[in-house]
């Protein structure tokens, strides 16, 4: 590490212009929040793993802001040469860059509204030109892989640093990569094809729709370089991410023209894809190829463009020969999502382009009916594996650890313990929860590394435990598990916490007042325009009643961590994840896939139409865990009734043992 | 109006540079919300009298935006040759510059968190440059007189403007005023001092604190533009506009000296005045000499201002002949908050401007205990001032209107008509309000213009009824009043909704359902850090539950509307006001002033330390207007409590009649 950052600065010191700090993003080259090995750049300057964190190299500072849901793992992760940001918590005043680091963070899941929320009055944004002229010297360069960061960062960053005549300077080559001894070598895993069964709209559709969005607009063309979106909108799946089914490619589509930016490597032997993509008129080009291709489209040399030229204005009937300004500007829209990479964006003139959210994060976010109903019945598998691991679990733990077992509170015999061979870890425990899934219909991996987390352990939010290192399941202790699948027609997210000897008042009051929040959260009606993150509220105060919260933000998101303004819209997907966790202690987090339907409110209001969740995912709460006594009618019918409908809906899937296990762990509580 | 636009175009033509559009903000020379009727130049060109609201006179168009508290009231005001932007309603897309609108109405009520919330995905900010090169030339000039703008919403209009190289144009004289025939003329009424034992700090005490922040920050001095935060610094009062006790001034404070920048005629014949500021060491000086000051400010040339040099310098241990850049610099620095008027802070150097909202506001907005037991007592005389109404009210209903009264739920008899002389009108029976008021001890006058309205009028949320058109009183409509007082020892802000007939079932479920937003949102415990308008949504829910809902934004606000980002902190007062509105039927709305106090959690998560709210606003809710079937039996307790609390607090300052009248409007529900 300690030569990592010094050939890091001999680099940027011979670099010209000399920079004095440079900022490695944990993006890739889509600005994706979970990336491959290759592309962890940021991990390996800085050793950090979580998703979420912004590093800062200056001549003489390593620098690295993550927020709350990583504090912990941070300081574990962290060298000497680091120091950590505690972003949200250090006073503003210590940190360089605020802007820069919101931007950066809340790309990750939510950050943004908490560290809003808790930024201390005395220093808002505004005083980031005091603060960058206090860290950094006047006129300071400051360099960046342009391909690594999203033009809506750069321009603020831009703009922060103008105030004190600071430059962004967009580095030509990745300075990491060049110090980055033994990279993980680039992989080449082949595309496929998503069924049209389980994508419910062909690529044809999609097409269509899209222009009839870029018509609307008056753009002639979007650049897409998110991977999901990307993949969503060719159906297309890769596994060049892991637990990501995405492949790393852009997409260029113009009014008649579409493109495919791709290693071609990846294409074959799968002909099949080449074939299906001239088919949809789609026009496969080489991954490096979207630079120079975007450079052509600013200047509408890119070919079949000046085709489109004639049949558009033929179309809105605009001669093309300037006589209009506005139009004829309009009328060369390029449309970018303030996402896309600066560096594509720097290829165009500035006046040409439409700079606006994707029209695919809506259309991708807002399920069409056979992905609705391929979502409900992964989620059904999904809750079926779960449950089946609850009961191996139960059995294991009595069995090897002398645990008095899910059911019974009393205390487990401490003394028993498992030989080496029916010993079990965090790992080896959510390997077997793998397991399950695995041998369900349409698996195709998980959909994002397991948290099995004992004890402690559970109270570090994204914990991730370590075959090697990883605790031994306890009896005695809470076990926390958030995991998911990808099947081919749906993907799955779910945290239960569970435990197996007799949990103390104390953690049975938390997980009761965490129960209420997911319920409130749950339950909640509200208009159409309401932002999912102003109803994260809702699972927090139960909390704050008891002096509770969690660190985490709000999880309730639409579709974009990033899309704060969003609204909830029927057909939407969010998780309702609220959780309690005491450092050094234990952690509880109970999550659910909600989706968004129509609500059948008495009234309507402003005739907004208004919204309610239901949820489709299926698995028990302990009810061991659950103080009645704190909960209200309302909510303990709410448990009773979700709890019936886990059985109904499981009950294909278990075997007679399994139903047993489900039907004792569902009886109506409060009775 | 015709003319007026005319002429003002002729000017804006005239103007060098010529001006293509011209922005005429509410606020007044101290980027006041409230303004005295000589600086209602918004209202002057367009007509619409609502306190929040931006207009834009282009050659060929005038535009007003205002948010959804003012739309039904801005429709009827404005004339044909205005068009009425519904802001947060209409589509961004159709709005000219999405951000100097944003700031310029985020400066109102906390519209800002509303808009946000309902602005659709497509269109965010960031298209502020789109949409302004579609509605105006490019480098098109678009000026502002600097005075009447903030010198933040001011930088993000020029910031959005140049990405399409248009300019923001600071006009050397304010165009409105050059055409606006009788303009009310300058009152000149006199300053008064706010005795010591109201204040709870001397203005000694008051600059002691400031300086001590200034060093904090290495500052040298600060600008104060704000009324409140003048007046309350020097602890003195004025009428100069209405409604609020602040008088037209500036405050200029340097570590070591001090000054007072008001029309001099204020202070005679009031001598008093004059000696309190020399034995406070406060220098008065003439309204205008703020400009040239500030400039000299800049330079340090401001007597005493290099003394100050010296004493600092010695103080510091900085010699002063600039070895350390950076410290040089920020000991020179000049706070100004970003509110500050634009004028001035383009007379500074922006380098040695710090830029952070100004320790005053929340200095002001910690009440201190003289400050907080003043307030307490003030709520206390005008709770009974409003209970005193209701009772005279109930009585005038039913001997002039044939009403069934406040506590009877039978028909009123129609027929019944009062002679013109015992006719009651929403004017004639707030007067009477009023009077109660002004019969009890510190009265001052009114904080707001009464809003008195019956049955369709409640729904327009702030109605203003005019003497000559108002409504009568009506027998078989809800009545709403939100009214206050300024007392010597604090202000009062109110609102209860009445029936003295027969309410609908539907009338009496939304009034339940918003007695339960404001029991919710009074109930809520919220870690240090939580910024009030994210509580907002615990009022809005129990309407959303029935599809119901009200237009404006969050109220529970720290002390700021556009201090978005600023923690409710202990001894802070908030209000509690949500409503329910429907067009052209009815309005409701409930409102009690809040204090913020620490709370007593079991657990403290974070050592965040909790808080929670009191009541301080003492009057009943109407008990026949609750369908008690609607509450959970924590809030028929809540209820009955404050209640009770309500009979025990106002007992002193009743009458025997009554208060047998109270006991009845206090009678426990749900028995």
């Amino acid at each position: 590490m300690a030569d990592t950052l010094s050939s890091l600065r001999s680099l940027m010191a011979s670099h010209s212009p000399p920079l004095h700090a440079l900022i490695v993003p944990s993006e890739d080259y889509h600005q994706s929040e979970y990336v491959s090995a290759r592309d962890k750049r940021r991990k390996f300057v800085s050793g950090f793993t979580g998703s979420a964190g912004l590093a800062l190299v200056t001549m003489n500072e390593a620098l690295l802001w993550t927020d709350g849901r990583y504090f912990l793992q941070a300081e574990q992760e962290l060298s000497d040469q680091w120091k950590l940001m505690r972003y949200g918590e250090d006073p503003i005043v210590d940190i360089w860059m605020a802007d820069l680091l919101v931007l950066a963070l809340s790309l990750a899941h939510n950050c943004y509204a908490r560290c809003a929320a808790t930024r201390p009055a005395s220093q808002p944004f505004m005083s980031v030109g005091v603060s960058l002229w206090k860290n950094l010297p006047r006129e300071a360069a400051v360099g960046v892989d342009p391909w690594c960061v999203s033009l809506e960062a750069a321009q603020k960053w831009e703009c922060a640093f103008t105030k004190k005549q600071q430059k962004l300077i967009q580095t030509s080559k990745n300075l990491v990569d060049e110090v980055w001894k033994n990279r993980p070598p680039l992989e080449l895993n082949p595309v496929v094809i998503q069924p049209l069964e389980f994508a419910g709209r062909s690529v044809a559709e999609k097409l269509k729709d899209l222009r009839e969005k870029l018509k609307q607009e008056k753009a002639c063309g979007i650049i897409i370089t998110t991977l999901d979106e990307v993949a969503w909108l060719y159906n297309v799946r890769g596994s060049d991410v892991p637990y990501c089914p995405v492949v790393h490619a852009y997409a260029v589509v113009t009014l008649v023209s579409a493109f495919f930016y791709v290693d071609k490597r990846k294409l074959s032997p799968e002909a099949s894809v080449s074939s299906y993509m001239e088919e949809n008129g789609i026009e496969v080009r080489e991954y490096d190829a979207v630079s120079s291709d975007v450079a052509l489209l600013a200047t509408e040399q890119l070919p079949p463009f000046s085709k489109h030229m004639e049949i558009d204005s033929s179309e809105t009937g605009i001669t093309g020969n300037g006589t209009n300004v506005a139009q004829e500007e309009s009328h060369n829209r390029i449309w970018l999502d303030p996402r896309c990479c600066f560096a594509l964006y720097s290829k165009l003139n500035s006046d040409q382009v439409l700079l606006q959210p994707s029209p695919l994060a809506l259309a991708k976010a807002i399920k069409n009916s056979a992905e609705m109903d391929g979502l409900k019945k992964a989620h059904i598998r999904d809750g079926a594996a779960v449950v089946q691991y609850l009961v191996w679990l139960d059995k294991q733990m009595q069995e090897n650890y002398g645990a008095s077992g899910y059911f019974a509170e009393a205390e487990s015999t401490s003394k028993k313990r498992p030989s080496e061979t029916r010993k079990l870890t965090e790992v080896s425990a959510s390997d077997k929860l793998e397991g399950f899934r695995a041998s369900k219909e349409h698996f195709r991996g998980l959909s994002f590394p397991t948290i099995s987390s004992v004890g402690p352990n559970a109270a570090i939010i994204h914990y991730g435990p370590d075959a090697k290192t990883c605790s031994e399941m306890d009896p005695n202790s809470i076990y926390l598990f958030d995991s998911g699948a990808q099947y081919l027609d749906g993907t799955t997210d779910i945290t239960r916490t569970v435990h197996f000897g007799k949990p103390s008042e104390h953690e049975k009051a938390c997980y009761t007042a965490v129960l209420k929040g997911h319920i409130a959260l749950g339950v909640a009606r509200f208009p159409n325009g309401t932002n999912g993150h102003a109803l994260d509220i809702l699972a927090r105060v139960p909390l704050w009643k008891d002096g509770l919260d969690y660190r985490h933000g709000p999880h309730l998101i639409s579709f974009r961590p990033q899309a704060r303004n969003v609204p909830l819209q029927a057909s939407m997907t969010v998780t309702d994840e609220p959780g309690y966790y005491e450092d050094g202690n234990f952690g509880i987090r109970l999550e659910n896939v909600l989706i968004v339907k129509e609500a059948d409110t008495k009234f309507n209001f402003g005739d907004k139409g208004y919204l309610a969740f239901e949820h489709i995912t299926w698995a028990p709460y302990q009810s061991k865990l659950i103080d009645v006594s704190r909960l209200v009618p309302e909510e303990i019918e709410w448990v009773n009734t979700y709890h019936a409908k886990c059985r109904e809906t499981l009950v294909p899937f278990l075997d007679e043992s399994e139903m047993t296990w489900l039907k004792k762990a569902t009886e109506p509580i409060g009775a």
